[in-house]
């Protein structure tokens, strides 16, 4: 039984335990979070205790520790939590600064413990999927990609303002999407960017749509489009390879139909990401648990982490010249 | 926060523990099972205690039980529960004789305590929805309903025997399927049946493939299909009503389309109903819970359990007399 | 090239003459119609000329007529062109009494000419489909057949009167797609009907809504349900199999798929039956082309048209009786 | 009655003949081709007479002709057409040559006589109820397009060497559905094209893969992928609009759908353009007659014909760059 400490009793704290009672394999041996209140509601709920996050770390009972906390504190608690011995699961970004990120993967390195970062979606039944597809050669090699990705709505202007803009804090899950289906980092990108939402956006040096071309060195090409509203939701991967094409819409709300005079209709796809990504977040657990007990390198890596964020740093800069951007030169 | 004693520790009793769990309003205070290293598993796992189901009972501070264990206990447990003050959850079926089951329903009404019966496609999001969509009025009044309704695989053949036969053990479901939808029992029960998928079904004097009409009071149409195997799974329920229908299809394993010079494909249905329903058993607890805060009626009762073993029994009549039966005379 | 005569100018002859020109193996050589200017109209429009009926089966010139008139003229055209040696391609019903069909089976059959009835659904690309793959063993041998055919709305009352009913008017496509699909004969017809729609309907003495359960001698089951009043259009089949499922669902009007926060939304199936089953009828008259060519048995026969005739006379009488109807007592 | 002159009597002039014979307002007046038995073999099919090109133009009782000759023919007989006085219908494309093409547009314009270009898929159905949705403000205003448009298999290596290349050959009817749907021209087209399907491809100095982002005034993107050899056929589009989402997706060969223990199969998409785009054709036919009714303009134009050419023009060199490529610069 793995025992494992959860830094953080937030909302996704709440999924995270779920996953973790719900894995034969695991158990959920102490909670801590900066809001007491917060951490014993959960301890209860789900059977454990509260303890403060340095105990936790400094548990040598305690095998493995979930990081559910406010990024500024990720690359800290995973240099912590290694040197301590500990097998961590990081929630993403590992940070918003690209050289931040580089360094704590370095001083994880040392520790050799595995940690593994959130990017719950390649877990994704579904996209998981495609990726077994395409792997096992049921569509040939891979030639194009498109991955079409919208939020729901925008965030708060306040949020847009710190966020790193859409490359780093909303496409960069694309971009990850991209390496895990393509196998490989592309050599160019080539960005452009859009404000057709909201002024106050573009006023904040941000876009609200965008579009990418990846193009890879073996000649393949990969495209991700981006918008910050789409009010009813949309995730969707699609892969065209030399025998065929392997494609994963959107997971809607329920399976209703209703046909009437007006028409057919059906539900609108998942908007939430937490209900969205359910089960991904438990098979993410899942399998950071098999690679624990297989010993082997995580299905994430940190480099994997640090990778999206040099590819969102190119296409930031893409943009903003209306060129094509090399990646090596980030 | 109420605490839930659960009684049975087997595979269905897992993902009881889950829901419970998952829900801030409810925590796993005991287990019990006749075996007692099963329970004690289950209780590391989610954070909870081995106790006798005796005791369980027989504790005050215990304010529901869960039934998860073999068909024949229901009833009892049902009885002690109540009669112990403490609200219940029971796995269908209530029993599988209905002179049993009917005894059952006017035994805990004297407790006065509430008792639901765990039909948990009720609370599966998409019959939930179609039942929603109907009420609303979306479709107008309903007129014809049909139930499709197939097992991937028959069970063994001892198992045939001993089941009570395709309407009281399979067909029971969509029965109760009916009720819930129609709002009303039906008038005449009219049953064929063939065995088509393996002789020995019908050796055992059971049928393996059935279709059923039933007829209501207000000349509505009902139909329901089954059949012992199909190995692709199917759960279907189609209402047509007066201004339009309402469908619910199969849920598939996952969303990939695959496209290819041999033409589309995609996954086939979730074959295994804890995996299919998986979602229906969080808000079947769910709404037990809000059931037991609200203090009202349970949104599934005893009455519904008794109501669709008499369908079934109309059905076994009519098929082996080739003629319509009245409900009334079940 | 076939030279065809054209007997009927109207709305459906339109939609022949396309199929007739459209078709490299034949040419239309003339048209009647007891209205000279719609006749006109036709043959200016495709080329060809106006003769009269007479004149059209007298001509040793012309090798097949395609009968498009009332459906009183059928037997008697059908008799007439056969005995002229023409190949007759006749419109459905060959006449609303069972008897007359009967002794037209028998006249026709004299002159030794084929004749093929236009029983167009069973060459819609779709069903033709499913056939074909039935017939191919793709899901084995073949156990329940659903058919579900719903009318957008209600003819006029004056014409449900003159009808013969909803199972000979409107179940009878359906039959003729059970025969054509089981390639059998069922031996007993349950029937229930209700009015549901229109009380009108029901004082005229007919039903609005049925559900048909056809039993085989093999034990294999069919259910068909009508309803008269399906704002949406509904035309689907599916056939459970021993090794999996069939289906046809509907066509819809196009493509379009509209997302918003509402829902996701297409259009609503074709209404129109000459729309909707417009490839059907190229396919037939292809396949009445194919068969003189080859010499063999037509695709659709006088006694298909028999057949399908008799089991709505069955369904008719099961209704009435609220019992099974042995087709044999037909 | 609008009388017609076809000229050509090749595969494609079959499916306008029977367009134009299934229009209730024209006919087939005659028909010409440099191969008398083809032109005989039509003319006899649809009740029509052979004459000779020179013939058909110089007939004042012609009143319009269909251009379905070989693409090197399309800009004289325009202009031949024209400066007789008939309304003209001409295959796209009206030149390889933008020069030639442009000149013939002034040409024609001196005549005052409406030309239409055959861009057919603006008049498929799917397509066209996009655009009436955009227009009707469905999903408020457009943002981002995509269209996705693969080719079953690539043409001989001979063909590829004289097709002007992939921009111009196969993308053009692409431009031209980005053109109809975004009602305007892009500022900026950016292309990437790999050689994926066949290195001989590459070296004719043609790409067979090839991506393309265009810019508009207004900040809408719109992104265009095409592929030689996708052997299930596609062809898609999808706009995302302010307020929601329109798709159209591929056309399959039928509604079949087959469920078995390996999952779930459908027919893959029409291949053939003939008989994708046979309706397409039929409402293209419709829309010019409509329009010579109205005597009002052309639904599609030679500027827009010229509008395409030069789309493709500047693709062509922005692949080359590896830059964006300013429309106005070609």
């Amino acid at each position: 039984m793995i025992k494992v400490g959860l830094l953080g009793a937030g909302r996704i704290a709440g999924v995270h335990a779920t996953a973790i009672t719900s894995n034969p394999a695991s158990c959920l041996a102490a909670v801590s979070d900066f809001i007491p209140e917060q951490a014993a509601k959960l301890a209860e709920q789900y059977g454990s205790v509260v303890r403060t996050t340095e105990d936790i770390i400094a548990d040598d009972s305690i095998d493995a520790v979930l990081i559910a906390t406010s990024t500024d504190t990720h690359s800290d608690l995973i240099e912590a939590a290694t040197a301590a011995g500990k097998a961590v699961l990081c929630e993403k970004p590992v940070d918003l600064s690209l050289e931040r990120a580089r360094a704590c993967q370095a001083n994880a390195a040392i520790s050799g413990k595995p940690v593994m970062i959130g990017f719950n979606r390649r877990f994704d039944p579904n996209f998981a999927a495609l990726k077994r597809a395409l792997d096992a050669g049921e569509v040939g090699k891979a030639e194009m990609l498109a991955i079409t990705s919208y939020d729901p709505a925008p965030p708060p202007i306040a949020y847009i303002k710190v966020s790193g803009g859409i490359f780093r804090d909303m496409m960069i899950h694309d971009f990850d999407m991209a390496n895990f289906i393509m196998g490989d980092a592309p050599v160019h990108v080539s960005a452009v960017g859009s404000c057709l939402v909201n002024p106050a956006i573009g006023d904040a040096g941000d876009y609200d749509t965008a579009a990418v071309t990846l193009t890879y060195a073996d000649g393949r090409i990969a495209t991700i489009r981006n918008t910050r509203r789409a009010g009813y939701g949309d995730q969707r991967v699609e892969l065209q390879g030399s025998e065929g094409m392997l494609q994963v819409g959107n997971l809607t709300e329920n399976l209703l139909v209703k046909s009437t005079t007006q028409g057919v209709s059906s539900a609108k796809p998942v908007l939430f990401f937490l209900e969205r990504y359910m089960p991904a977040y438990a098979a993410e657990w899942n399998a950071f648990v098999s690679a624990i007990q297989a010993g082997g390198e995580m299905p994430v890596t940190l480099a994997d982490g640090v990778a999206a964020l040099a590819m969102a740093e190119a296409a930031t800069r893409s943009a903003k010249l209306g060129l094509p951007v090399s990646l090596a030169d980030v």
